[in-house]
């Protein structure tokens, strides 16, 4: 577990949720240092300010806007920046040198007129084509060699965990999947709006960007086609629930010809026999209270009405769903043991 | 709104969170007078040990056990006993010449064989036959002339309402209808159990008997397939949500031929042109916030994939899922303006 | 409970969390008619699209802005507007004839100069003098002659019914007194703000404004002090608890002489002995979940350590706290029963 | 960080929160192998089966009763057992030669007279004379050569860190020492009760065991008056808030003779310069949030009423008021950092 010599990472983004969530994975990670983080409106002031649980150094490292952060010629750099915003300094890290990890969604779908529709015009669609699609658990060798890794979005990520397999071996139709998400609020950022308000949000179930409209539909769709060798077009709803963290999928899907709730479990243990974060429940059902704080996902199957199949998946958003897999990423992309600090 | 004569009202088996709900509703009706109330483990104490916002006589009233409201001899009572225990006092008030709701499931399903393979064998599968579905957008005029109601489940209002409509006018495909419904805990009872313990039940969402395995499938489906004239069975997922109350369901199912979302929107309107406690979401999306403490069922129809369409669903489980919609029926049945003491 | 007449009110800004809680009051109230509300930002929309469970023509009723709100000729006003921005409103709605319940801190504080020490200088200190504190058990009969009712805070409400019957009689040290309050989130406001986020806000509780920094202070204070004969000074702190409503007041005090804890009871008892909203507990404790979306305020008191006693008291900070409270001034203000709609 | 030779511990009663809580903190440590973990009623069954994210080795980890924890001749044991039934199996590990660390109430209290007030006849009253009180902050040099830790209860580490340094230089009096604590539910144990049904404790906030009452006023009275040296009774009054852990306390004193808040500060900042878990804020005020799942301790003093002062400390009942303390008692016993897995 002991790195003679240690990464020298940054931050980009530090003070959304996403970015204080690394720095709680990074600091019982012993083959990183901190170098810099950077928080446009804080910079200037020592990371302790936004984060008081951080320790000596780091407590009192200096925040310090992005051109900052680039002066510190950082080897690996996470940017937890909006979308759209993300593309450019990705551009500028990488010539610099550096490897990047976007959590963003601005290197996600390889195909820059598809992520136009989405999110406007791509600001570099020239590095489309070498960012790796960031979920090790299919890309895991791409993501060793990458330069650029588009940190998948969290809902995606549960489904496509859930999903891949199934199309791939043809376990389940390509047709018709619907799927039921639900998240808890630090999904929605950290910038107060209504909904967000404690008493808005606290004993409220509610739906939201409902069938195509979410985008994380593209993302989605996109990886699933690739898995089918076909387009796959999903129902995607999420839903905003009263709590912190947690994301839990319900997904609907037509087994295809004899194939079975066991076929599909055992499909699972086969693709992810060797996946440490991927835990497959026989008897239980996932929770995202036993995922929360934690790089795992949790997955299950039952039987629907004739010939279907209920999926399940349960992770955490902040952790397999963003900051936990980046960090897996990085681990994967510097050689070192995957699960460093995130057990 | 004021009666010449009050209708004499009994409760059993008050002190449920289904029993506690009805006097919040009862106190506000000035048609009824509430003669007695059972609680088998309360009994001899004052209503006002039990619920302790009662007020004047009400706060005094002795609580007695199940014979001592027979010796009331309430012109209706409200039974709200667990499954299966409640066929019996039933069948005794319905002799004894009271009208009767019930909030169990003892007379839902209206298939002897059927309620067996659920519940076990029927105690008084005799009066099977007499029983009206409490549902009153559907059977409002048998509900008036009823002496036996059976009120519906909490889970099946949601979906009914929201499906038999488009299977009647067959706008929906009868078959590969999917119900994901999301639950706060009152749904679960009032006895303490493990995952209901306010630390492994907040911060958490998990799905609990999915599929085909939940009591109240054989409710939906029976009332469904009547509306459809087929066979409906559907694949039914309930998930427990950290709050206290509120239902919502989403439902996914195909578009019939061409029909649209707005076609259902539409038979919607028509449907419920005159109902006062649906209301039809245009622009918003239900939420269970909204609906809390209301006898209202909020609905709304998105565009799913190609030919699908997503059905929205919320309503306050104690409410429309129970006791508000059990003095609904109440008011019905005696002639009463069907919104008294539920706005 | 029936009025020949109906008191015509208005309320002005209706869209905060004190207007809405006024509504749902309201529309079980058979003796006012709602003839207006305000709000400026939702001018000219329908009361429905504010708060969707309005019904009939109250869901049709088109919100005005302050003028429009005078336009219309209340009888009787609800003044639901920030602090400092009450005054001049309240002046001209009594210019106009109206009776006036300004429910923010405008008149609450009968001295100007104290007034001005914590909002600023005040816009109609002309006023201050023929304003009545509605508080009803210590003024009713002032209430029932008022033009202008300064409807007390929340925080000061649960303060002043648990002291001040015990500092009239001299139970208790006027000196030394501690206040420590808890509250729900509902009472900070409807504006979105960070430590409102219910990533934030949610499994916290923490201390604001401690000591002698709440603008309640010098309202509790100049209260206690009249009904002392001497002055008062407390110490008051603040906490934000994780939930939507609900004050508890847990308030530290040295006994007088002998006095035990079972004469605070006693004068309690005699004090409150006709008072409708007043629940004091001999065996429990006041609970916020027991008293939300009531106009109850829960009393109990216990020994602490020598020569000291332990008050509580629980409101509903939207309830006795200030809706609920406003309305049973308007109640006493126009002869109706004082408890209609409150219960 | 790394220890050439890992010291060998055991768990008996590992099912509950604070057994479960010290897992969470074990497998972070570098220098601690768990040998054994007892739970009466899962025992046979696999670690994992309790605990399901533990990982590896741990996972398989057999549970065992309490006679099969002593087969495996852990050195150290950490006693997570109910009170009183902790006191015998602590003497026979003792005897066996393993060092002890009880996180029950059993060596608390260093006489058995006054244990037996609260807790009934001590079973092993002659070991109370060789417990150290595991307070590091106080106790440091005894708990290094102590076989029988005695864990402090989680109220009394709150109120003893931020009191004791105050009464010991006398800056504070010691009479009418008013102590006002808000917990999180899982310091309530995880066994189902009525009152900590999600329905009922959401939503809530209520006293409970008020004024001299609860268990943990002679603990903290006992080492108050050590400080001081005279005695101390304090007023001690837990709340139960709608939240998964944390504690706040707030405490009420008066300052003695000419002393003011920042001399407390000061006081604070000299006797805990060294201490690595204890956070003292200048400007902001403690959070429960802040400090979960850490060992932290956040204190902040503001003025009161003229000649008073308000104390703030907030903990994590499950780290600092628990295992957390546990493992630091541990690494101090043990010569390793420590800090090793508390940050």
């Amino acid at each position: 577990m002991h790195a003679e010599r240690r990464v020298r990472v940054g931050i980009a983004g530090v003070s959304g949720y996403t970015g204080l969530e690394l720095l709680r994975y990074l600091v019982r990670h012993p083959g990183l240092e901190l170098v810099a983080a950077s928080s446009e409106r804080q910079a200037g002031e020592p990371l302790g300010a936004l984060w008081p649980n951080a320790q000596g150094r780091l407590a009192q490292l200096e925040l310090v806007d992005l051109a900052g952060l680039k002066g510190q010629r950082p080897e690996a750099v996470f940017l937890c920046l909006p979308h759209s915003q993300s593309a450019v300094p990705a551009a500028q890290f990488l010539e610099s040198g550096a490897r990047v990890i976007d959590l963003s969604a601005d290197f996600r779908l390889p195909d820059a007129e598809l992520y136009g529709k989405w999110y406007g015009a791509h600001p570099r669609s020239e590095l489309l084509g070498q960012a790796v699609y960031g979920l090790p658990e299919e890309f895991r060798e791409e993501i060793r060699r990458a330069k650029l890794v588009a940190n998948p979005g969290c809902y995606p990520t549960a489904a496509l965990l859930a999903l891949i397999p199934l199309l791939r071996t043809g376990l389940v139709e390509a047709e018709g999947i619907v799927i039921d998400a639900k998240s808890g609020l630090s999904g929605a950022g950290k910038t107060p709006k209504p909904h967000l308000h404690f008493v808005e949000a606290n004993e409220n179930a509610t739906p939201y960007s409902p069938g195509r409209q979410h985008r994380h539909v593209p993302e989605i769709d996109w990886y699933l086609s690739q898995a089918a060798e076909r387009e796959v077009q999903v129902t995607f709803v999420p839903h905003l629930l009263p709590m912190d963290r947690g994301i839990l999928e319900s997904a609907y899907v037509r087994l295809a010809g004899k194939a079975s709730v066991k076929d599909v479990e055992n499909c699972w243990r086969s693709a992810y026999a060797r996946e440490p974060f991927i835990r497959i429940l026989g008897d239980g059902l996932p929770s995202t209270k036993r995922v929360a704080h934690t790089n795992l996902c949790e997955l299950a199957v039952r039987e629907g009405s004739e010939g279907t199949a209920i999926l399940f998946a349960a992770i955490d958003n902040l952790g397999k769903g963003a900051s936990g897999q980046a960090l897996q990423n990085l681990n994967i992309m510097y050689g070192l043991d995957e699960t460093t600090a995130l057990w």
